[in-house]
């Protein structure tokens, strides 16, 4: 299993009418996380584009149980349970300390930079493999 | 069962460098439909906020079939499939014509101001009993 | 002169813990009113995007005088007083009702899709001249 | 004067179809360097808000210079000018590495929850008036 841990501060523009941090955010917020993620497993995402490889979100879930609000420093924990292979998911728990707001997972595939599904390739898979 | 329709266009601040709309509007678009349903059952949000009536995001779900783009005309379908009381569940469908490009629900309780739960007021139940 | 009108609801996910629209959603109204007009005359931003024909943001500018708040109705009204060239402005007044919430401007130049600038197309400027 | 400098790296939800990063971020990130500066200077602009006080945004505006992308790693460089007193005014510069890619400023009135204007009190005035 591979697990990662990214801080988050909540910005004021993602605060709402509820003086809450919108629940649209942690889809943002999870994306960050796995960007983070890529780049500390030496494979960033900005060099996985240049090389027209895209990994599209194709389910996105969210359960909220308390409120972010502004300002909260939040650690966005990632976790990799299965090997990554054709399908790539991640699970996410949001937490303001030792409190757990929300827990997610996305879901994903490889693409061609015109949304063709591709195998990812070898050089990213073998970087994640020693996890598993 | 409830059925309501809303459309949407796609901003160009809601596309992102992979030229589609980026996947956390959908969670936006979702809440777009649900204020306009409410707006059209003669019980608005804006109404209920002034209240201090609540309906934040408990689950957020969607799975991603085809991307979206920029100036594409949505119909955000809104289905509710049971009677709402202390939980509320929406199902949505958005639609390209008549292509499905993503599916997905949320699911919601009302709040007060300090988003402590509360039962749904009678007059905004009985709003949504004739439909189920 | 050319002037044009477009509506736009405010959104729940563009209020803010002040619980009122964010001043950074102006900027997009502003965008979303531009990227109607030219639908209006016939050339829209989906088309010259496709012809590779981009116009991106120079300079952007606002002034806040009232807040707008959640559900409100407004009404962008935006202004060219000059003929289009290589140098393109719009003015922006955004409404509710009667009152003037903010007033507004941004300055554009046609870019290819590297981002050079280039001359606007001769068809563009042609359904402009008229209005001048 | 007082300087101050914010590191911000840009998200891919805050790219756009042009693949650069959308103009309307600039105003978030200013507002994110805002807050940080208040965090450093000891009057945290959440415990400004616990007492009412609110800063809201007179007047924004920016130049665009040259794009900023996905992941780039920016600084955004804050100036106070003038020592403020009912008026503040913010300039702002975002840079990556030597490059400035755009320039800005923002006006901002102390205001009470209510948004009706008031005097900044002492004690911010005081954190800010050494620098001048």
């Amino acid at each position: 299993m591979l697990t990662y841990e990214h801080p988050v501060r909540v910005r004021y523009v993602e605060t709402d009418g509820m003086r809450v941090a919108h629940h649209s955010n942690y889809a943002v917020w999870f994306e960050e996380a796995r960007v983070a993620l890529l780049d500390d497993m030496g494979c960033p995402y900005r060099e996985l584009e240049e090389r027209d490889l895209l990994i599209p979100v194709l389910e996105c879930s969210a359960t909220f149980r308390k409120p972010a609000h502004f300002d909260d420093l939040l650690t966005i924990v990632l976790r990799m349970e299965q090997k990554p292979g054709v399908r790539w998911r991640f699970d996410y728990e949001v937490k303001r300390d030792a409190e757990t707001l929300a827990t997610g997972y996305t879901k994903h595939a490889f693409m061609s930079r015109a949304l063709q599904p591709i195998r990812p390739p070898k050089d990213v898979l073998e970087r994640f493999a020693k996890y598993f």
